[in-house]
């Protein structure tokens, strides 16, 4: 049996650990979108989780497990996105420094927010290579503990336990829908999904422009995100090594939704649900709304969506 | 002792009533709009109602407790704003016929969301006299039964509904601020939270463009809004025959703010909390950070906020 780098325990003690940092995300159910997908669903709202995504929740579980002396000496991330917030704020909270390192391209927008929760931002080139070196550096010489966005068997279970919150205020769900970026929600969610409901049903879902886990999950082999194009910017990154097996192996399928239908999606929630959603947790949504997942889930089968983030700019429309 | 036209008895069977029918909406947190407040807030989310206001709430309640001879005959009203909506889809949820009546010069989109929910929408010229002289004549041909959009005891009892939930939620709060239009919500809340708690302040929250209330507080006489001149489009109206002794007894006082506070206040709203508010929604949270509010009330009082609603065209920006 091959040994992941969770297990539904991982999960459960993740949720008690985090339980005084985080939001309890209400789950939300409307009328008007449950017409139009011709089923039951129910909405878990990330997207109103602090820091505005559900990312506060892996890096709080990662930060929470930090030893004193690992958690003096701080830690380090590289990202340009939801897990800098999360990781900077969950840092915060615990007192403990931590340094971002973004790419100079990064918009002055996010890194202000990251500065804002009193992070250190190091500046880098706009490549994973300059990235990954510039973070190693920051490590050498803070003695800081890397924590990064998901392939990190603590920020893995800390994701999961959005599952448990959804599963226990609607117990009736069939399947689930994840975006599915690097995996780490998605891997987080099955295991801990799966071990409260051995019959539920868990779907990735992934920009059409940006498919490298519905590639890979279709051929069992890995295969990596090159040059995506897609408005989620948050689903972007290859699986991880950690995220991929359990993708691999437990998930029951991965669907992808076009740009146009990710707009549509997101224009359909901020107007009927009035809930702030960015792009990436409107791909969850189109999923449900298209005509493969109504074709291939049967319509009894109520389904959990994950609004998995609220983070987008208010300084232009999006239609 | 004065009578009003609602008791807390009312509110509380009005709460039983409508439970079957509406959300239950969530109370949220946010850290930031605290901080900004200096001191603790709590938001009351009826923007995630249904028909996405609390409008839902007294609509329902009226359409229930319609005898079956009644309801048969259906239910009236004159509104272009979420009353309309409210009561459209009220009806229809009972099963019975309902006719709005609406300025020719309405929004063809708020036309489209009444007849969405099946209402017959009847046009009338844009004035008040002939708003009630044509939903007169309907009253007169269907025998249905008029439900204005604030001044009746059902439909105050309704709106007050919210407030019980809230209370549950965060008992701990000092005080409420409740934007006012006609009353129907302020009076509703001030009569159900004073039950729960004789202690607590119920404070409302009026642009200073439409400041009847506001007035007609500060001289214990009712005055009319004349050529209001405000973003919140549902705090335009004077306040009702029954509202207005309530409002003028037992609220604690009546803030405004003016359109520049009401516009930064909702795209904070949508920013940090990722909630979509209406204007009039805003109107209460810029009360909580303004000078005055702050000035006048201790900041160890936590403070209720009721976004009202969350019905805003997504066809422009605000800022």
């Amino acid at each position: 049996m091959t040994t992941y780098a969770i297990t539904a325990e991982d999960v459960r003690s993740a949720a008690a650990r985090i339980a005084p940092f985080i939001h309890r995300t209400p789950t939300l159910t409307n009328e008007t979108l449950s017409k139009l997908a011709g089923r039951e669903l129910a909405f878990k709202c990330e997207n109103l989780q602090k820091t505005g995504s559900f990312k506060y929740r892996g890096a709080t579980n990662a930060v929470r497990m930090l030893d004193d002396a690992e958690a003096t000496r701080g830690v380090v991330t590289h990202s340009s996105g939801n897990h800098a917030q999360a990781l900077a704020k969950a840092a915060a909270v615990r007192g403990i420094p931590v340094t971002v390192v973004m790419p100079r391209t990064a918009s002055p927008i996010k890194k202000q927010a990251v500065l804002g929760y009193g992070a250190t931002v190091i500046d880098c080139e706009p490549t994973l290579a300059d990235r990954e070196r510039t973070a190693g550096e920051t490590v050498a010489k803070t003695g800081g503990t890397l924590i990064p966005p998901f392939d990190h068997a603590d920020v893995m279970a800390g994701q999961g336990t959005l599952a448990l919150e959804l599963l226990a205020d609607a117990p009736n769900l069939g399947a689930l829908i994840v975006p599915v970026g690097g995996g780490g929600m998605l891997s987080g969610v099955t295991i801990a999904a799966k071990a409260l409901n051995s019959n539920i049903k868990v779907y990735g879902a992934e920009p059409l422009n940006a498919d490298d886990a519905a590639r890979s999950f279709a051929g069992k082999v890995w295969l990596p995100q090159t040059a995506p194009n897609t408005i989620a910017d948050g689903l972007m990154t290859s699986l991880g090594q950690l995220t991929w097996p359990i993708v691999r192996d437990r998930v029951d399928g991965i669907f992808t939704v076009t740009e146009t239908e990710i707009v549509a999606a997101m224009r359909l929630v901020w107007e009927r649900m009035k809930l702030l959603i960015e792009p990436s947790a409107a791909v969850g949504v189109a999923v449900a709304l298209s005509d493969a997942f109504r074709t291939a889930v049967p319509a009894d089968r109520a389904v959990g969506i994950i609004l998995c983030g609220g983070n987008v700019t208010l300084d232009k429309l999006y239609w």
